[in-house]
């Protein structure tokens, strides 16, 4: 008898359309579309790129993404660290604050293996509390091994961080003070950036974000302290950190399955056509009169950024997709020549926001050849499925 | 090095104050509490009580509900109903459509394993060409084993099953033309009701879902076959089936743990007062001038029906939680007199929808004695996460 956490709902050689459902599928064709789309990108602009891996959530694609050109992988939580530091990958860097002595513990046990297999790991601060705390730790599990730490500065997301300017001054130099910390330099996200969805609002708020991040590093560098490294960024505005040089760094993760809300932006003309390479497969479990009902409900999918879009359908024939619930999709008409579907009939759908979709699964099911006639050709583990602490 | 899915964020006979965060905590004397009162309701009203185990995932909650006096559990998906089997509940009501010929095919397998443990399998049908794939799946399995159909009316919830009426009759008598299906009753459930805020507006629905459920009924029974049961009803408006002389049974499951968004309802004053027993433990990791962030954002608790309440602080010192992506939430000041929260204290969230938040975590850590000075006294596995098949 089959018990949780689930077997994958594909085999390898299994053909598309006998993938269970509901299920979460990778175009492998379009994901490395994507890959060497922004791999390009970050080669033609002389920036590093190290992939937000928070997205995927697996060993497997990072190590793919570094084959590529990704030097390295963030992530936000050292349980996500821990898990992708078991699959294999040794350049980590926890873009997040850390406070509970117990985490941070782990921090310095981690920091110390990475160093040992030729990698690093990195940390961000937002707090002198926070500095002294890691430094104990460090000192605490007493390894030689060092720890990258990057300040944090709040440019415009109004959550972690310091404000850009003076306070962020005294942390480099409370980080610089440590033997086993090494100051990084500036992490500068402005998340809420990505989702504007104008191309000019997006190029203007990055502009200004441009300049907090130049300004304190000017202060910090006045002050006698070299920063080696502003990091930062996502898909929705790597056009504009890539060009500000500023940035030495890209976060971008998103670019990899490109979530249905990012298709919502317009388009930056500069920006790489990144393609929908993560689906969830369903199929229609009961045929109504006026609408139709699929097996993939808000525990399939995601649903804090937008429902998901009906995939590959032409216009005229376009469905929407309404909440049912856990574990129901509604699915109304919605182009002028749609017909409800079939019962039984089996649907693509692209998530709203992909990272927390990828935390509902314990494999990914990557398809070689396209979603209507492909076979499997790798079953991918979401190895920091869950990671939370 | 650990490496995902995550160990427990505690361990037995610790402290509440040393569990790790976020982590999924229920108060265990308030759960118990409401399973007393539950329990008090059905023997009361004389129905029996089939608790939805959506809610908590667990084959160890779902038998002590039965030691309280469950008769059986409820579940939406196969692989929930496989992996609450596997931990020993024999009495499993699929109260959802399964159109899929190798779900069907595990259906009928697990019919006849609960069966060989003196159990019984039950499954909704909405459509004929349900029914007879289904048939066909008993066929091949070919055990002698029986299966309990009930027949889904939409009663208002606007998802799945067959309109009040005609059409319900003719699957009745198409359900009880084949030797190994019995027609079990009907499904009827409105979901939406659950949460109409006033209290005379779940009255006048329920009302409705009744006529609707006893006219079918009537028109079944005239028909020459008898209606061993009509099933459904939830927390919200469970006072109402249960006074109705028609719902038979009630699969309220919510009740154990109350989502913040049931406590928005205004209570009937039939209801139990039932309490909020689970909790999302998160720790403040930034405190800034105007906010603090915490460490649990969406990737700690489902926000489908609503952000998390800050749980414990006097209406005065009340705090409002912000969501900030899928690790952070920000919280501001909402009473007169509320302070910010200084970096490193501990809070307590009420997750706004209890279900899927629980399918976030591998384990959910039972506490007693509260959740200011309690201890952990279980840890307990969440058996049926990402069950979606």
């Amino acid at each position: 008898m089959k018990s949780s956490p689930e077997a994958p709902q594909g085999c390898i050689g299994q053909r598309v359309d006998l993938i269970d459902t509901p299920s979460l599928v990778i175009d492998l064709d379009a994901m490395e579309r994507n890959i060497a789309r922004m791999a390009d990108f970050a080669r033609k602009h002389q920036v590093r790129w190290r992939p937000h891996a928070k997205l995927h959530k697996s060993a497997e694609i990072a190590l793919q993404l570094e084959k590529a050109g990704a030097r390295g992988h963030c992530v936000q939580k050292v349980a996500e660290a821990e898990a992708l530091a078991a699959g294999g990958v040794v350049n980590l860097y926890i873009s997040n604050e850390v406070l509970a002595a117990t985490k941070l513990l782990r921090v310095a046990r981690l920091a110390a293996q990475l160093a040992a297999r030729g990698g690093r790991l990195a940390l961000a601060v937002d707090s002198e509390e926070g500095i002294a705390r890691l430094a104990e730790a460090m000192a605490v599990a007493g390894s030689d091994a060092g720890i990258d730490v990057f300040v944090e500065i709040d440019v415009g997301q109004g959550r972690c961080g310091v404000p850009p300017g003076p306070e962020a001054v005294v942390l480099a130099h409370a980080v610089a003070r440590h033997a086993r910390l090494r100051f990084a330099g500036l992490q500068a996200y402005h998340g809420r950036a990505q989702h504007l969805r104008g191309a000019a609002e997006r190029r203007d708020a990055i502009a200004e974000v441009v300049r907090s991040a130049a300004h304190t590093r000017a202060l910090i560098e006045a002050a006698g302290l070299p920063v080696p490294l502003v990091t930062g960024s996502g898909t929705g505005t790597l056009v504009h950190e890539a060009a500000s040089g500023v940035y030495g760094e890209l976060q971008a993760g998103s670019f990899l399955f490109m979530d249905a809300d990012y298709a919502r932006n317009e388009r930056d003309p500069a920006q790489p056509a990144f393609e929908h390479a993560l689906f969830v497969k369903t199929q229609v479990i009961s045929a109504r009169a006026t609408h139709a009902v699929c097996d993939a409900g808000h525990k399939s999918h995601a649903i804090d950024s937008g429902l998901p879009l009906v995939h590959g359908l032409p216009p005229e024939r376009a469905l929407r997709y309404a909440n049912g619930g856990d574990e129901h999709g509604i699915l109304h008409p919605d182009g002028p020549k749609a017909r409800l579907p079939a019962l039984g009939r089996m649907l693509w759908l692209v998530p709203g926001h992909c990272d927390p979709t990828v935390n509902l699964y314990d494999h990914m099911i990557g398809v070689r050849g396209g979603l209507a006639h492909g076979v499997v050709e790798r079953i991918i583990r979401v190895d920091a499925r869950g990671a939370l602490t």
